[in-house]
């Protein structure tokens, strides 16, 4: 059974912090056979690479070769029905679509002081991304992380995928071909990090690592960053439903399962000023896991994880909305722009009654990567940024440099560095200790 | 001396990436220490930060107290001489004018099927900035890092900074009053970043920790990771000059000993295309280390860490200034602008011969809080969207979900995620699995 949580109870506050903090995930220490893997990798290069993914995978790349031909990607493409194409490509041209929207512009002015002042946004050289092997490989998943990189303008966009016993979705590499991947190779694990981070024969390296994967590739994301940059470190699912009494139940609670079929640590909350309401909301839970595939899952992430907060006034919901920074946000109610803006922190927000969470894990065209666990407090859903860097710049004259070069001497002076000081002041003529 | 690399050379591409690849930074573990101490604030509170402060700073907070007052800092203030304050105002002034120009604009639109799309940025609720004790503590530093947090609107703009043996640079905490920081504290180390992660009875958690520090201070920011978010850690300073024989040797060799001063691991690179030209530089700054208040640590930087590299074309530089991926690039070259648009990667940019780097340290407005070690290639400076997030929206109507929905339907059938499937069916008066 989900908690229950009632605005005015004694214990709310109480109920309500527990909620807030509760811990989902389950650290698993893997670092030192991470760290190990990694050495390999950059000791013996491909020949690491063949040796683990014998191991791990049970294929022999030396046969196959590293690299995903374009034959292969055909061969898959052709496997895949009409209308699960149609579709991706549909969803592909919403998402880039939305994306561009997102590509910033330069800063370039001179100000008052006559001062050449400037920002520009220059594309990462290249971009690798870790898609899960098995049942986890998500094609929405692949076409989320790889067009926005495309939209920055990423030359090189490389995939990599495990392929445990020759194994691969059609659908991913589908995916891969529609949102515009550059390289496909069929590693995974820590050691396909360790390639993209240093480079193998086979592998040129990349520059930063996206993309979801399993307690090994997430340590191997950790220890190699610095060398390259590395996305957040993705936590279970979870979605946040505010919805008022005039919802159909069973909508809210499809809803809710929808994310909760994720993974039995996903967690799924409701907030409703409708004691009643709730109740049934609940109800329908159970109606629709009598028929849903994966009702163990859902099942288990609702009785375990999910939660019912019954509040006197939607208008209180806000605040507890901003506590719990929901992954997705899904706001059920008549006037849901005016509620929306009174939230500050979540990864994203689904508004009215037929904006499904669901619709923008696919087709909607905002990301569907976003920030977990209360991150959306600090962080963001990803997005062509990500994959942009800001190089800003300076350009003084003689004039504008007289006009503002000597404070950069005083406080130089007083921080106590006396070369600073001086690299100012000899362009002005005058002296410093 | 300086590493000497002459393009053209049979050893110049194994010397290059040599210098890619040198390691300035010591790696000390002092992870173990730092979790000791994390978890004793978590438990203990503000007792845990009196009882280490007395140990480490040689203070007694619980007479001092743990907030530093709004008196002392209008003494300390008045301690100040005039003009240093009126050189940290009009810097202030200048990089909140220039930061101002970053803040984002909203998407909102409704595309042609009708589904309302957005993004939005709101502000981190509170920011807490480490600021270093002792001499490493630079009022530059703090403009830096509290003016883009008071941009971006951040209500809680918290600065906590050791005070050993209860001194503190009067300039620090008139840089705090001028930034706009709203509360500060005497406290320093991995204890006061537990604090500011965690909160103690006096100090109430902050979401986003930035700015720099020690060993244990970056260690403490990545144990707490996660729980807030941190900014990049910095690594020491660098410079790249990028010189013609047209320049005055005398100030290209300070801009180089502008940044070796910081630190010994500091590193300081000249690219010129004649070989006289970086003779008669390597002379200047031996002329400028005869005088300068800190030549024993800018000598050692540019002994140790230093480079000279001779082209045979500065077309040629700008490959080479890629790879390198410099903090700071300085280009003191006729045509400054057209070379930096042949440039990729580098945090911040210096053009022309009467812009020295040092005056983007202080007064020109961009920030001088830079990607460090190669980390250009895929990070930036900070900036006012460091302390903003975004936020995606839909908005579908029933038209609109009919419009885009059944692909949703067919794409999380394919993924086998049936309550997907059904949240976006169930809407649309079909059945779903």
């Amino acid at each position: 059974m989900p908690r229950k949580l009632i605005a005015g109870a004694p214990d709310f506050e109480e109920a309500f912090e527990g909620l807030v903090n509760s811990k989902r995930e389950t650290d698993s220490d893997v670092s030192d056979t991470v760290a190990g893997i990694i050495a390999d990798v950059i000791a013996r290069g491909d020949a690491a690479l063949i040796e683990l993914t014998q191991k791990f995978d049970r294929i022999d790349l030396a046969k196959t070769g590293i690299a995903i031909s374009a034959e292969e990607i055909a061969s898959a493409r052709a496997a895949c029905s009409q209308e699960t194409l149609a579709a991706l490509e549909k969803a592909a041209e919403r998402i880039e679509a939305f994306h561009r929207t997102q590509v910033p512009t330069s800063i370039d002015y001179a100000d008052a002081d006559g001062v050449g002042l400037g920002l520009r946004h220059t594309p990462v050289d290249a971009v690798g991304l870790y898609v899960p092997g098995g049942k986890a490989a998500y094609p929405s998943s692949v076409l989320m992380n790889a067009i926005p990189a495309k939209v920055a303008g990423v030359p090189r966009r490389v995939m990599v995928v495990p392929t445990p016993g020759g194994e691969i979705s059609p659908l991913v590499l589908a995916a891969a071909e529609i949102s515009g991947i550059t390289e496909i190779y069929r590693v995974g694990g820590a050691q396909a990090v360790a390639a993209l981070a240093y480079g193998t024969e086979t592998i040129r390296p990349v520059d930063k690592i996206i993309g979801p994967g399993n307690a090994y590739v997430a340590a191997a994301k950790r220890q190699v960053f610095g060398k390259v940059g590395i996305d957040s470190i993705a936590g279970p699912s979870e979605i946040l439903v505010v919805a008022d009494a005039e919802n159909d139940p069973s909508w809210i609670a499809i809803d809710l399962l929808s994310q909760a079929e994720h993974d039995e640590v996903a967690q799924a909350i409701l907030i409703t000023d409708d004691a009643d309401f709730a109740a049934r909301v609940e109800a329908a839970v159970a109606e629709h896991l009598a028929t849903l595939p994966r009702a163990n899952i859902a099942g288990a992430s609702w009785n375990d994880h999910g939660a019912v907060i019954v509040v006197n006034d939607l208008a209180d919901a806000p605040a507890l909305v901003d506590r719990l920074a929901p992954e997705h946000l899904e706001l059920a109610v008549e006037d849901p722009d005016a509620l929306a803006g009174e939230i500050r922190h979540a990864g994203a927000m689904f508004l009215g009654r037929h904006t499904p969470e669901a619709i923008g894990d696919y087709v909607a065209g905002p990301n569907h990567v976003l920030p977990t666990a209360r991150t959306a407090r600090f962080s963001s859903g990803l997005g062509v940024l990500d994959f942009l860097k800001r190089t800003t710049w300076v350009k003084c004259d003689p004039a504008s440099l007289a006009a503002i070069g000597p404070a950069a001497v005083t406080l130089a002076e007083a921080e106590g560095l006396g070369a600073h000081a001086r690299s100012v002041a000899i362009r002005l003529g005058a002296a410093a200790e």
